[in-house]
């Protein structure tokens, strides 16, 4: 199936009710594709991180939801909402921190519940999940845009772990904003940080970067510090996997670090995300559920063993950035800024057209 | 040759001119070493990192000028000092940031020079090699002492890369803190960093720490932001490869993010280094070079590719940590506090009677 120019659909709903996704595990080496149309494979990618992003996880949840309510043959509506909450269930278990996870799932589930008579429930669950799908790529390219308004021309940017075509539906958030930035000249260069220990920002973000043919120069993590004091970089842009009403940020471990040190070297600290990453019923981000992933992933690179058999890991996979280090959090209905928890319901409130 | 008890050493002077030490680029998984009487073989070694840690390259130099005064057959006095001066040229151009080198070369040449004939110049310089590397070990256990002696009973530190027995003589300087922590009942803990690019801390200070069976939790470098975050670390110790005057620090990349962090939620930041690796003659840290890296050791780990083949990638070795974020300067001659002009300044009048 070949794609559209050279834009990256990192999922796609295929006729006859099946999924088709980029195994993010195995970039850059390899670009393979799973297709299935059972949801569980999808919960069980996931859960492996073969997709992976907030925006992304909760389009999958969607497709997922339309595939489970595929599966009932000739049962009753009653019967199709309990296998879709059942499905629900499983799919809300497979990662903790991500609110666009739970908040698709509830969107589709209202959309089924609200349908007359099965059939057409499964008909709404599919529309759905394209119109968020949709909606999503419509969000970051307006989250790009008001990123970009932001820059000065000749910017360097910062980012953090992937939040591009690959974390989102077909654009990205803080890597849309560069990619925004570029279409109107503004972007001089990109660093991105490889983001142990899964990589996604040597593996992911610097082959989306190398096929917009956008200049980027990648850095172990531990050196941003140093480019940010050595006056090398005139924004950070990162993602969220959730906003919590204060504008307290969760996102990628190592986010909090780089808050913290572009506050303290005069650098403007900016988090894009939609509307559907912020979760007005999180009051502040230490209420914010963390991950803790397998300590496998610290102790060993792509299989290889960094250190000894045995040696005890923690593995947080993600940190809370308290809103007082964030410049700005760039949504598609505009830019919010402290104090937050006026700004970001104010931009709630904002007519949004094109999303449902 | 076998160890004295559970002390490792990881440079050692054998009978006959020869040189034992222990590859640190194939730890942990193998324990190997290199035995050789030439001095070239360790000048490849510094800079292939083989041997790494400044107190270590100064000790590592120090012995490798004897070994070549061993070579010479029986010329003069003249062209020995000839030939030292050429292979301190070769040793002193292997790594650029760690001043301990070139202060170990200079000891060592004025030594010889000071010498009556040949026979007693190579005599000499074996002489101040071994001084040099026994003192080292009694600097470390005296920065251990003093930097226990700051610690709360309970405490868990955080460290950043190497800084122990592999990185020095034979005993440790921000590691040498944990272990007299340890011995003096006071250390609970020890959160490591993976250090990348190397991961010094992830094959070599989880090593050391098991063989000394003091508890530790590996974690990657960025994760530290949240620990300290958390309230989980009592005080931050790290090494150093050059100290300017004025008490600003260059130290492995990743070192100044700590350094900010901890302040940012305030927790001690402790350089711990032998007086050796004090530069009184550089007064800033910024006039202290920086060794830029292959960007290999950036798109690999252990010999894996991280990125697309053919990415850009910058790969600084060490980073500058201004005087401002450290806590205290712990030597063996006592613990320095800001300003440091003056503190530092006068440790190094303070009488130091095992050092010659």
């Amino acid at each position: 199936m070949p794609r559209s120019e050279n834009r990256l659909l990192p999922i796609e709903w295929l006729s006859g009710g099946r999924i088709r996704l980029i195994d993010q595990t195995r970039l850059p080496q390899d670009e393979s594709y799973l297709e299935t149309s059972d949801y569980r494979d999808l919960a069980a990618a996931i859960r492996e991180m073969k997709v992976r992003g907030a925006p992304l996880i909760g389009i999958t949840a969607a497709y997922a939801l339309a595939l489970a309510a595929h599966e009932g043959g000739d049962a009753g509506k009653d019967e199709l909402m309990s296998r879709l909450r059942t499905a629900a269930e499983e799919l809300r278990a497979t990662r903790p921190t991500a609110v666009n996870l739970a908040w698709a799932l509830e969107r589709a589930l209202a959309v089924a519940e609200a349908a007359a008579d099965p059939d057409s429930a499964i008909d709404a669950l599919e529309a759905e999940a394209r119109r968020i799908h949709e909606a999503e790529i419509a969000a970051n390219q307006r989250i790009g845009a008001n990123g970009a308004s932001l820059l000065a021309t000749g910017s360097t940017l910062l980012t953090h772990c992937n939040t591009g075509s690959l974390a989102t539906g077909g654009y990205g958030t803080a890597l849309g904003i560069a990619r925004a930035a570029r279409e109107v000249g503004k972007l001089e260069r990109v660093y991105v940080t490889e983001t142990r220990p899964l990589l996604q920002g040597a593996r992911l973000t610097t082959w989306e970067l190398q096929r917009d043919g956008i200049p980027f120069t990648l850095v172990v993590d531990s050196a941003a510090g140093s480019l940010l004091r050595r006056g090398l970089v005139q924004a950070v842009v990162v993602g969220a996997d959730r906003i919590a009403a204060n504008g307290d940020v969760a996102n990628k471990i190592g986010t909090y670090p780089l808050a913290v040190l572009a506050r303290e070297n005069g650098v403007p600290f900016y988090v894009a995300a939609p509307i559907s990453t912020i979760d007005f019923n999180t009051s502040r981000g230490d209420e914010i559920p963390i991950e803790e992933r397998s300590p496998i992933e610290v102790t060993t690179l792509a299989g290889v063993e960094t250190t000894m058999g045995g040696a005890t890991a923690a593995n947080p996979a993600f940190d809370i950035t308290p809103s007082a280090y964030v410049t700005a959090i760039i949504t598609e209905n505009g830019v919010a800024r402290a104090p937050y928890e006026a700004s970001l319901a104010g931009l709630l409130r904002e007519e949004a057209p094109s999303r449902g």
